[in-house]
C-alpha cells in the first residue's frame, strides 16, 4: 500500500495516535491549522509549517524566486490567520540542488523579508542544506492569539451562515493557465496563483469581533475545506454558486476557455482567503466590522443538520457536490 | 555563483540583513542553535527546525524508518538541548516519493514517537506532501527555558575549560564504515550514526547549575563547533590530544583499518553530545553534577584569548588545526 491509496488526512488519522505524549497545556494538536499550546496568562503559542517541493507545488520556470520566496512565508502565515491569531517568528528550512544559483536565493529571500516585514514576522534562523535534485522550502510559523479568541473548524452550528472573505478560483485559473501553457493577457490570475496574499487582517477582525463559530483558510478548496468544518463540526453544509464571489478577470477565463467555473472555484484551491460561519443573527455586525476596515465579507450559504455538501445551482435546483480538492496523493 | 562557493554559514551571514523586523521581544535570532523570544515571565520559548534530505543526510538503504523517525526528531532536540532548554513541542513536514510505502512510514513515525514519549515531547501536527524522487522531512520543535538559564555560544571567557559531554568520533566511523561498505561485527559504531541520543538531561543540569559560560552541541564535529563557539566570544582554544574522549569500539575501528582517529574525533561530527566551557574554578561542581546523575564530564583543554583552534599531541608539540567539519556546501 502506498500513500497515495489512501490520501494524506487517511494518513494523518492514520499516525494521529500516540503523538499526544503530554496533554497538559495542549489546547490543540493535529487536525487543525495550526496546533496551539498555553504558555502563560491569555495569550497562546500557535505553531505551523509547511513545506513546498519542486514539481509538486511549483516549477522553477514559472515562478520568480522573489514569488517563492513570499509565497512560502504566506501559506504559513494564513494558517495563523485562519485561527484569527498573530502571526510572530519563523524558522525557514531550505534544500537545495546544485542546479540553484546564490543569484536565486538572494532573491528568493528577499521575497521572504518583503512579505515579513508587510506583517512584522521575524525570520529567526532556520537550516540550509544541499539537495540532490529537487528545490525544498519549509516554513515553521509562531503565532500568538489569545486563548478566548482562537477560531477552530469544530465549533460551527446548524444555521450559520457561511462566509469568504475574499474571491475563490483566481488561483486555481492561474495555474490551469501555466499548465495548459495558454497564452494570455491576463495576469491578475496566475498572480494570484504564486503570490497569495493571507488574511492575516481579517483573521483578527473576525476574532477579535468573537461572533464567528469557526474559521479555516481556503488552501485546498472552497469544498475540501467546508468539508473540514463540517466534518470537525459534525454537519453539512449548502452554498449557492451565485453567491460564489469571483473576479471579473476569473469569469472571462472561464468564458473564453470554456473552463468550468464551480470546479476552479470549489475544487482546486490556493486562495488563502478565510472561510468560516457565523450565527445568522451576528452576520450583519461582522460584515460590517470587515467592511469598515477595507476587508470583504460574501456570504455563500448556510449549514444545516444533514451531513454532505450541497450545491444550490442557478436554476434553483440542489445537487451534492463532493468535497474533492488538492490533495498530494490522490 | 552557487551556494557551495560561499558554504552554509557564508549563505546565512549573507542573508541574515534584513531578516530581524521587529526586535522587542527577540533574545536571540539567526546565529546560534535556537532563536529565543520571550513568551512572558521568565520562560522563553525556544524554536528550533532541522531538515534531512534523502542523498544528503541519510541512504534509504541503511537506515532503518524507525532510526530516521527516532534522529529527525533527536537532532532538534539536541539543538533545545545545547540552549540548556527543554524540548516541548514539534511540527513534522514530509515529503514523500512514489516508492515510499505506508509500512516505510509507519515505522518511520513508530521511531519518532519513541524518542519523544521518552523526552516527554508533544507531536502536534505538521505537513504531509509528495516527492518527485527524494524523501525529505523537516522537524520544527518549540522548546522553553528560563531565560536566565539559557546558555549561548556567545558567553565564553578566556581560561574556561573546554569539556564534552560525551564520547566523539563513533558517528563519523559508523558513516565511514557505511561509505566504505566495510563487513565489521562492531554495531555500535553504525548505531552512534543512526540513532544519536540528544543530551537534554545533560544540557539541563548545565544550564540549571548556571556556572558554565558556553554551550553547544557537536552536530558539525568539535572542531567546527568549538569555532563557533571562539569566533562568537572573540577568543581562541587549545585542546589535547589525549584527553578526547572516544569508545574503545572506535579506537579498536581506526586501528584496525588505519584511519585517522583525529579526524574522525574532531572534523565530522553528528555526535550531538554537548561541548561547553566553564571558569576553572567551578569545573569540579559541575562535574560533580553531572556525575552524581550519571552524566559524563570530559575536560578537553582551555580557552585562550589568540583566536583560533589548536591541538596539543601526545608527544606535547602544538599544531594549528582547521576548523573544518561538515558543510554541505563545501
Amino acid at each position: 500500500m502506498k500513500l497515495k491509496d489512501i490520501g494524506e488526512f487517511g494518513f494523518i488519522e492514520r499516525i494521529r495516535k500516540g503523538c499526544l505524549i503530554r496533554d497538559k497545556s495542549v489546547i490543540r494538536g493535529i487536525g487543525d491549522d495550526c496546533c496551539v499550546f498555553s504558555t502563560s496568562g491569555e495569550i497562546a503559542t500557535l505553531l505551523t509549517t509547511d513545506m513546498l517541493v519542486e514539481k509538486i507545488h511549483f516549477l522553477l520556470g514559472t515562478i520568480s524566486p522573489y514569488q517563492l520566496g513570499r509565497k512560502s512565508l504566506a501559506v504559513n502565515m494564513s494558517d495563523i490567520a485562519a485561527m484569527g491569531g498573530t502571526p510572530r517568528e519563523a524558522v525557514i528550512s531550505i534544500a537545495v540542488p546544485d542546479t540553484v544559483d546564490l543569484a536565486f536565493l538572494d532573491d528568493f529571500y528577499e521575497g521572504m523579508k518583503s512579505i515579513a516585514e508587510e506583517f512584522e514576522v521575524n525570520l529567526l534562523g532556520g537550516d540550509t542544506t544541499s539537495s540532490p535534485e529537487h528545490l525544498v522550502v519549509n516554513v515553521a510559523l509562531v503565532g500568538e492569539a489569545r486563548v478566548d479568541e482562537i477560531l477552530y473548524r469544530s465549533g460551527a452550528e446548524v444555521g450559520d451562515v457561511i462566509f469568504l472573505t475574499g474571491p475563490v478560483g483566481s488561483s486555481a485559473a492561474g495555474l490551469d493557465i501555466l499548465l495548459k501553457k495558454r497564452e494570455v493577457d491576463e495576469e491578475d490570475l496566475v498572480e494570484a496563483h504564486h503570490d497569495p496574499y493571507p488574511h492575516v487582517k481579517e483573521g483578527r477582525i473576525i476574532a477579535s469581533m468573537k461572533v464567528a463559530n469557526s474559521l479555516i483558510d481556503v488552501s485546498d478548496g472552497v469544498a475540501a475545506d467546508l468539508n473540514h468544518i463540517c466534518t470537525e463540526s459534525k454537519l453539512g453544509a449548502v452554498i449557492e454558486e451565485e453567491m460564489i464571489p469571483t473576479t471579473e478577470a476569473f469569469r472571462a477565463y472561464c468564458k473564453r476557455f470554456n473552463e468550468d467555473a464551480n470546479h476552479l472555484s470549489l475544487h482546486v484551491g490556493e486562495d488563502y482567503v478565510l472561510l468560516g460561519t457565523v450565527p445568522a443573527q451576528a452576520e450583519a455586525d461582522l460584515r460590517e466590522a470587515l467592511r469598515s476596515q477595507d476587508c470583504e465579507f460574501y456570504p455563500i450559504g448556510r449549514t444545516v443538520s444533514d451531513a454532505g455538501l450541497k450545491l444550490q445551482v442557478r436554476d434553483g435546483s440542489i445537487k451534492v457536490i463532493g468535497a474533492s480538492g488538492w490533495d498530494h496523493f490522490k
